[in-house]
């Protein structure tokens, strides 16, 4: 997670080059591109050099007086690294192009194709999305399963065949006995000839150890290597790229391949993490790739965000087979922006995604996941009590999880610990191989695991009744047997460890998800509560509870659904996630019928962790990380005004502004080189302080270096002025240069008294970076986005230094 | 539809009485309320008396000066009839009553219940909703079933029974000829003891068009004489209150009760309507009557409009059986503001219906629905160009359908048609009757109709080999029969008839919903491609289109998919629903199988709709009523400036302005008497021109009557003033009004220059009623939401003034 370090040195390194030492922007955005090494080239490509565009949208002048500027110049409407967009100003681009090619379309049937082309664009990322996303999952499925037994043993016949595969082909396996085919050996049959023994198991225990060391130390070396960003599960950073923020190379081509590759690595090496939420990372590295192919997305960061906000959708479709689920994930969990439009598309991405999937059928089930389930047996009214616990129990799982995860990911960034990552990830892996292998559920992947938890018939030693002929849906409840009581205790032992594991693993320097461990650890949890009452139900009929739905012989119980319901309440304690969360269990079970229990246990998880915090795992990786991320889920409802959160605030400087007509180029350089704000307000002079316009710290720059190097006369004491007439000047004074292009007429204003929480909602709703605050018509101040988040820091009692962005 | 007359002649007497005459709003507003007859009263109730609220949230006056007016008064913060709300406001007045609430929760153990009984209230209100919108639309469908087939017969066991009920509870009917059973006799039957023959098939047919021209009779006679907003489907009028409009009474008890009656007697009447689009008006009746029992809810329009949104959804979960597609139908289709807190209850309510209707069970199937399916037979990619030739076809039918039911509509408001709506439905009932009644496909309701095109099997009197044993989900493709040829025929006829008679019918004086009359062509269409299909692939095996996937005696076409292609590409065309009805038709089939045909279906007809037209027939129909709905969907992208919008206008009178402590109180008065504006801008002073806030009209009147009344020393010639401190005023003039209270300090401004889009989005996004107009500090102008839409209006070409509400 902690990129920051990284981020911090970037931005003051960006300062530096681009005020410091007046070097101009592209080469000094070329140089922090070098900083990030390769796999930013790609970003050069669609950052640095589509870009004579013109920020139309903003800019009214009537252009009467045509001069140099009144030309475009590269550069302009482009953004900083670590800056947040404007989204006002990116929408009015994109109506401006769209105007601009509806105006050409009716000029030649050439221009009409290219107009339709450009209209259909859209739909044409999302199918390329869906297919590249699904292609990648159902590859990352086939890879995972081949190299988790590859732990274990090797397939004879061909050795890239997983378990499964091989015995699948093997024709002399029967159903029974599919996991035991001569064509699939384990490494001590292999290398000493032994299945059996001690030294079979040691030698065995010794190379699951291993196989497991050699995964994790390729992945993390690759992630050192090549794409740091490509660690971590990825959803917050996506949270707040998708807010409006810019951190270049995170969803570049080095990072998809990367992230693509070490993810089956660390997912293979039986790490307690998953591959879901690095999915929606994958998949949005695809959104980034296809939309850098179509001008409409790639010139528009707004347009841009549209588009990662399908893709998001299309992770989670593949990664839980669950479409729907998955367009509800992006719009409640990741989006920030999300009109009508996306959502159709998304919908639209998610679906091929999920096709595509099962066309590669990695599972061999006509399924998305292994985990899928298929019973329809009913549950009864009492069933909620047991339910709402396991709410229960998820909520504080969640709390504990955020609280002790957020913990040790602090202290791995202000300690040495953060100095070692390698070294981590190895010991972390070698400590999960070791008490992982004895125990047999911990040994499999995790997915397996819960797969054989959900479903009903995963732990079948029970005391059976020879003459049953029934099918296996409708088995009566029955005594527990010996091996399911093993099976408790291994469950228990499993919990504590994958609780306690799993804390140490989410946020290490590899991808790792936090869905398949959450789940797993609700998964054994369910399982046990649900054992427990089938039991109880078994041995106590005539309680008054059990009497009305439980006669003996009947099946009454459905411990798989515990397993299912305890799966629903840990995800949701750790994420916090409701309606995408009910409706992708909703998909995994395909019927209406669990939806209740599933809900009552999502609910009361919710409520129960939001009893002990608000945030969830992602957004307190993001405070933990100093995004600017302005959550639209946090209700401000404190009492504060505008003026409280202004700056400059009382006893300090005033505020740096531009005259419409009376500084010269030097005193605007000046003014810059002394400050570091992203922009300045225009006013018609320091006395009046009427407000006339916004002019960017970066346009500035650009529009002055291009006036010096393209425009005769214009020299340090050139007078600079944004009105439409130039200013009288005394007739031996150079020619004046007219800067009224990059200067945006209609900046917001609110006034000194608005309250906070409307300030905070315009900021939310329309997406500002910045907003300046007059008082009857004169300008006192100016409140960014970094001032809104650091207030409501402070006012939320946290460190507002927190917040390091703008 | 057309409730615009009474709206017009109200709107035009309440400014007579809030103006011209000088009477106090309450006064006025209880006028208007007694011009719209009792259901108006219910709103009386908490509107006009939950009001004794500060509008606390923008007023921010420190209070040093503390005088009669810092006291709330009543009826500040409510708004008049047919006004918009203003968005910001409301959220504003929400933040301020929960955090007083917050703030006294920590003074004793009673508060403290109390803000978690406030803190749960929503969870309360949705429950309440999901429960009687579950049970109306239950009793609906029994008693729909009774009177339907009242028409034909009646029960001899028990006359309340419908057909299938009295055959179900005898037990001589076997399954084969379950509707021919002794107890059930048709008219003719009982009355002359003939069942067959030409006299009794008259005596039926006349029997027949006589209940249902009593059905309709009843229906709007009882809509005509107590609640005259009944009628329609009411998704036009919700959508615009849920945008934030107000139209008393039109979620109230009396159109509640009276739109339940009526539903049940249109709908058994045969005419060619459904009870979709009506159950939602229902269920938001539900949700305003729960939302009045909490003061959270009926005191603030804003928070009242959260419930309403949710239980739209709730609304659409029970006409469809479809929880997620409701709440997906009420994100993109009808509402404005949903927060994520309003999906998650939204998704509860939905539930919570859902489960109440199912436990009603009213169609004895433990489904939600008449016309669920359960085929799950593939579909090949071939089968993709019929499916999108069914897309065209909903994309023609529904711009056929709107273009002329809106000509008609037009036609009924502006000539005598208007003038007798009894006549008109008992004429329209009459034709429906007496056509419908030969065709059996017409003469059952529509439902069963959609239910038995749906069905693979709908339509099974196919050449049958004797030697089939298979079961009925894999009968293989056969040659038609005779009476499969009959069918096509009798189809055809129908579809033609329902094509014309909907236009007709929709915008009735009735209660009258589209989904199910647009479901039913598009189904009949879709069945009778899917009949050609079938035997175009039977009789050609060899072609080459069919012989990949379609080998003799194999099951290769289902035209009961086809029908439901079909239904969905023709709701699509008409409604231009995408995601909700994917989602709908998802919920429907219960499988992803047949998502792919659907959203081809789906899309091809939303663009071939679009292509000729952006609007839905919901959208058309709030054009054609003029109300104030700023739709999200509509991209504004014209290259207009603010100064192009605002007024005045040049030429026109200066803005009515107030100065912030010069006018007196007689000079207000006069203000407020000749202008009809909601609100004026406060300014320092007329020459200055520089913008302090702005006072609502509405405020104005009620603070000075309150002053002149309660404040000793008010008299014509006192100063109003809005600043802190009073003004210098001569000895002997009269004692200064304060009202500092009632101005908002925070009015929202934009710039001259600024670019309509920008405007459009600032309005559609923080809910706006007006905005003020700059230039350098200076006001020049106001932008109200009316402004806004008429310039919308007058750059798509159509008459601005169509816009009539503010």
């Amino acid at each position: 997670m902690a990129i920051q370090p990284l981020l911090k040195s970037l931005q003051r390194r960006s300062l530096h080059h681009s005020l410091g030492e007046r070097s101009p922007l592209p080469n000094s955005s070329h140089k922090i591109c070098f900083h990030l090494k390769q796999h930013c080239t790609s970003y050069l490509i669609f950052f640095c050099v589509g870009t004579n565009m013109v920020n139309a949208g903003n800019m009214n002048g009537s252009g009467n007086l045509m001069d140099f500027l009144d030309e475009p110049f590269p550069d302009v409407g482009t953004y900083e690294d670590f800056h947040t967009i404007d989204w006002l100003r990116e929408k009015s681009r994109d109506t401006d192009r769209h105007r601009k090619i509806t105006n050409k379309s009716k000029e030649s049937i050439w221009e009409f194709i290219k107009s339709l082309l450009d209209a259909w664009s859209g739909w044409v990322v999302m199918l390329l999305i869906g297919l590249l996303a699904g292609t990648l999952a159902g590859v990352i499925d086939l890879a995972v399963d081949w190299m988790t037994d590859l732990k274990e043993g090797v397939c004879l016949s061909a050795f890239w065949y997983s378990h499964e595969q091989c015995c699948w082909t093997s024709n002399e396996a029967t159903f029974e006995d599919r996991d035991k085919c001569p064509q699939w050996q384990k490494w001590s049959e292999l290398l000493v000839n032994k299945s059996e023994g001690a030294s079979a198991y040691i030698l065995n225990y010794f190379l699951y150890i291993l196989w497991a060391l050699l995964f994790a130390f390729l992945a993390v070396s690759l992630v050192r290597v090549f794409a740091p960003y490509a660690c971590g599960s990825g959803i917050p950073e996506i949270k707040t790229i998708l807010s409006g923020f810019i951190i270049r190379g995170y969803l570049g081509k080095w990072t998809l391949l990367i992230k693509t590759v070490t993810l089956v690595l660390v997912v293979s090496s039986g790490l307690s993490l998953g591959k879901e939420g690095p999915l929606v990372h994958v998949a949005c590295c695809c959104g980034n790739f296809f939309s850098s192919l179509f001008s409409k997305y790639s010139k528009n960061e707004g347009k841009r965000r549209e588009v990662l906000s399908a893709a998001a959708a299309a992770g989670v479709s593949v990664a839980f087979g669950a479409p729907i689920g998955g367009v509800l994930f992006s719009l409640e969990e990741v989006s920030y922006y999300f009109p009508l439009k996306t959502l159709w598309r998304s919908f639209f991405a998610a679906l091929v995604a999920a096709f595509t999937l099962r066309s590669i059928n990695p599972f061999g089930n006509s399924r998305l996941v292994l985990f899928y389930v298929e019973y329809h047996t009913p549950w009864y009214m009492a069933e909620l009590f047991p339910f709402i616990l396991l709410g229960v129990f998820g909520g504080l799982w969640g709390t504990l999880f955020i609280r002790c995860n957020i913990a040790w990911c602090r202290r791995r960034k202000t300690t040495r610990l953060g100095k070692y990552p390698v070294l981590e990830v190895i010991a972390v892996t070698a400590i999960t191989a070791i008490i992982a292998y004895p125990n047999p559920y911990t040994r499999r992947s995790t997915s397996e695991l819960i797969s054989e938890l959900f479903n009903d018939c995963g732990l079948c030693d029970y005391i059976n009744d020879p003459n049953m002929t029934r099918p296996v849906d409708d088995i009566p409840d029955r005594p527990a047997g010996i091996g399911v009581y093993m099976a408790m205790w291994q469950l228990a032992l499993a919990l504590v460890f994958k609780i306690i594991i799993t804390i140490f693993t989410f946020g290490m320097k590899i991808p790792s998800g936090l869905f398949i461990p959450s789940m797993a650890v609700g998964a054994i949890a369910g399982r046990i509560v649900g054992i427990g009452v089938e039991q109880l139900a078994y041995h106590h009929h005539d309680w008054i509870i059990f009497r009305n739905w439980c006669r003996p012989g009947a099946d009454c119980v459905t411990p798989g659904l515990y397993a299912m319901v305890g799966a629903a309440a840990c995800l949701g304690g750790v994420t916090r996630m409701t309606v995408s969360l009910v409706v992708i269990m909703f998909e995994l079970t395909g019927g209406l019928e669990y939806i209740v229990p599933l809900m009552a246990a999502a609910v009361t998880s919710k409520w129960v962790a939001d009893a002990f915090g608000k945030e969830g795992i992602y957004e307190a990786h993001i405070h933990l990380n100093g995004y600017p991320f302005l959550d639209v889920k946090d209700e401000f409802t404190h009492r504060t005004l505008a003026t409280d959160v202004m700056r400059p605030r009382r006893g300090e400087a005033p505020l740096s502004v531009l005259t419409q007509d009376s500084m010269t180029v030097e005193d605007v350089e000046t003014l810059i080189k002394e400050t570091d704000y992203n922009g300045f307000p225009v006013v018609v002079s320091k006395d009046s302080e009427r407000l006339i316009g916004f002019a960017q710290r970066r346009e500035l720059i650009l529009a002055i270096k291009n006036a010096r190097q393209r425009q005769d006369g214009v020299v340090s004491n050139s007078v600079i002025y944004f009105t439409e007439e130039p200013p009288e000047v005394p007739a031996n004074s150079p020619h004046p240069l007219k800067l009224r292009r990059i200067l945006n007429l209609s900046p917001f204003t609110v006034t000194d008294h608005t309250p906070m929480e409307t300030v905070v909602d315009i900021f939310r709703k329309l997406g500002l970076r910045q907003c300046l605050v007059t008082r009857s018509g004169r300008l006192l101040g100016i409140i960014t986005k970094k001032d809104v988040l650091r207030h409501m820091a402070q006012m939320a009692n946290q460190d507002p230094e927190s917040i390091m962005f703008n």
